[in-house]
């Protein structure tokens, strides 16, 4: 995760994800020396270091495991938790949706497993900033053992901090919050975000998202989005090709807005209400950017 | 886009996003002197350049907009383009799912408008590449203009080439065929990537979701995931909360699978048939990394 | 609808679908000598009279169309309306969650454009009856039109009234209320409904559906469910199959209950929130109807 | 089911269900004197008979059950089976596209444990007939008790035969396929239906679907409509609305054509390929049914 390894080659120290046939799942960082014990036998890590990615290794019982470099989804899977976490398909999003990439400074509130933390920390690159809320030490304290696991505790800073109190940070590019009631921190958010920059949040409920509805308007947020993204995943054989029986059918609303600066009155709520919703297939971009001509508006 | 501008007032060179009350956006990059003509009147970027992002700006016709800065949906949103591209929903389950973050190196075929192109270079940022194979020189020159546009050119290469002939690069993190027909390129694909890597594409139909499927383990590809990723809006109304009337049906299905080397013989397609797809709320983690003391194993 | 016609011929009197290969639909009811007058020439009924069902038929400048009887989904999207309307993935699941079946009485109310209508009283069949309140003199009059034309009328009874003043049918097996404030009338559905009979509605927003919910508990209402049907089209084309672009995405919440008799003190709200939803894949129906063994409990 | 009760007061004879404030459910047949011998305490017939539906009764130890008059999604629920049965979400679609109502004559095969035969045979009521064919001897013997149990042998013709010889019946108003391979019985099924008629089939995977479709095509099968129906539950608590946590995500795919006659070339493939999916809200009916005034025509 947190050094791009050039080598095809399991190294020390590499984070190293082993997956049995049927599909049990370990990661762990390799040590020369040390031995991982399993059901199914003993693997020692010097079996796994040296050998090319993507081959199998075998237990002194012979047991097999195919041995791999986790991806951001992976290490999420496997995040130690005490709360519920979010998934791939909304961490995604949320990333491209409120352009959390390499150099951002993103703020969140709370902490919990650090499993978003986690995340966010890996968009933002070396030369990003996490900055990470959470009241309760003993979560900050696993978010940090996680963190520390993946390696990415450099980029991140975790204070304890009941967010009522506000944030330390101003003129941050992006806010997430994780809590039960982000209705009642927006002109906390407000002070700490820069004014067009993205809140985002996650709510199980539509009860809280109506309440955070009303909120936004109280403190002039808008471009507002809610969105569901629901995943259905496939049994991938070719001649039976079928949707997998059960799914998750829900984790969460999420929803998004912008704080902004109104200079004139206007009818306050409707012309806040901007839906910004579906992507529009629109297919145009302004010609001349920096040219005087006449442009054509983008519906 | 590509710079991260801490500051919170817009500047000449920013990339500037601008809405009109009922949702018409301009995406332009603002210029000390250039001027903005709209159905709504001529915006002089002066009154633009110098206000915090955020802020109400008024044409000479005294209508308002909005300015923002854009973020990679919203330049996503708005890339011009020939070709049917790819949604922010898909798009940031790819990049979390493939593990395509700061400085990795992903291959892209073919490169089309250059959508995915551009949020590749987003997210592998400054210190990642992007290399993409285009067949087609017309939509290589529209790509190359999109990712100037918005300031991401440095970051990629564009070739021409169709990749059936294969492609340079050796021991790539990750690659995405974004061709109709990727069945065809298996055997390319696993030489340019590194062994355990990701391969991923998006096909529309299922007929081409089986067929790669089948020529999946022609190619020892294991670790299939195939899925669709369904997103729905909801109207931001406090007091009337409901989803949209309609919505996008399809956009594609997503497949990822990983290279790998196999040591033994073993009935070959259903041992590498592993279902990669829920993500489980195992909440387990391997607990020290490097002792020898006994683990679970994760299901 | 009304008549089941064994003969495999179409016949004066008769309701005819036709259908233009580009998808136009006319319904109408056949008659000796009349004539319709399309776009694309006349068509005389006696072209159609006497053929198959089923057939091509041809108007006097040689267009065609496709001949066939309309079931009761083709008609209901002929529907006129004045009104939104329920779809047939909705009807389908309300007649068979509630029971609406041959022989049955079922209350409705409101009318509005007599769609549901329709549908109850073709699913009740000739032995049931169906009653429907409107407060609106002009909608019932569109109701009733709408009913004439398919035949059904006969087996429906039209009333003009605020149901705020209760219905005057008692003991009746199922009621649907197709209004936007269902929670207060409530004790008037509970003095018509058998008890223990099924209780129906549809709604958009997340707010009725929870201020209904919270209604329930004031009127011992039980067994409660709330579920949304979404229906996804596919393009039926064989090698290249794939959903349909785009999608309706959100008619209504749909909202069961049944109003129960308590006879003994018990915690009110938990007791009564019984969870009607998921259907239960556990396979047992108590073997000896009458006997007296031991029975498993089904979960 | 069988026979509608207008008294509200259990009897004898009855089909009732009892259901455990924890969701356990019977569903059985009243008979004076007889018991029915629970995990929580043995409960008399007699206790239940001559009490209100909706009533709570209770066992010799004191635990409470709610009595209630099943209905056909309650029934389907709880039958017997051993295989895999339809859903109420598919069923309700089913009977109102396929126009299967009072007094219509409907073929089915396979038979299966009877589950879908049941619907059908409710649904058409007294007048109405259902004929059902199956290879496999025991499962027309595990049907026919479970049609038994709910009262509508009476209106089901059970037969044994391979469908590939065909059926006996002529004319018949719907036909539904609920075989793993309705492909290779289009045939049979035209003559079996009367033309115009609704052919209908549930299938689990593509790649059935893409070979159905194709064979259509063959046998001059027109108005495909190919669906899937998904349904999502929510939580029914008030102040915390929200979909359940897990759904399910596959039934099958829905098809349902219409054999026609053709009585001039045409292209084909195309010309039969009419898309019957979206449910249009064009609001039109033809106005005067028997005039000669013009039409427009409906999209």
């Amino acid at each position: 995760m947190e050094t791009i390894n050039d080598s095809s080659l399991a190294q020390p120290g590499d984070l190293a994800q082993l997956v049995s046939p049927n599909n049990k799942v370990f990661i762990l960082r390799l040590a020369s020396g040390a031995q991982l014990h399993t059901h199914r036998g003993i693997l020692s890590h010097d079996e796994v270091i040296g050998k090319p990615w993507g081959s199998q290794v075998f237990t002194h019982k012979g047991s097999s495991y195919f041995m791999l470099q986790p991806s951001l989804s992976d290490v999420l899977r496997e995040t130690r938790r005490n709360t519920q976490i979010l998934y791939p398909k909304d961490i995604g999003y949320i990333l491209v949706k409120m352009g959390i990439g390499p150099g951002v400074h993103v703020l969140e509130a709370g902490t919990g497993s650090g499993a978003l933390t986690t995340a966010l920390a890996w968009a933002v690159g070396p030369q990003g900033r996490v900055t990470s809320y959470e009241a309760r030490p003993q979560f900050q304290n696993l978010a940090l053992k996680n963190l520390e696991r993946v390696g990415l505790a450099g980029r991140v800073e975790l204070k304890i901090r009941d967010i009522v109190e506000g944030f330390d940070e101003k003129n941050v590019d992006a806010l997430f919050l994780d809590v039960p009631n982000p209705y009642d921190f927006l002109a906390q958010a407000r002070q700490a975000l820069k004014s067009g920059g993205y809140f985002g949040t996650i709510l199980p409920t539509t009860n809280q998202v109506s309440r955070l509805l009303a909120a936004f308007y109280q403190f002039d947020y808008a471009f507002i989005e809610v969105c569901e993204i629901i995943m259905r995943f496939y049994k991938p054989v070719p001649d039976r090709l079928r949707p997998t029986d059960r799914m998750v059918a829900h984790t969460g609303y999420l929803i998004f807005a912008r704080p902004m600066i109104l200079t004139r009155d206007r009818p306050p709520t409707e012309a806040l209400l901007i839906e910004d919703g579906d992507f529009q297939d629109n297919g145009s971009f302004t010609e001349d950017l920096n040219g005087n001509t006449n442009h054509e508006e983008v519906n």
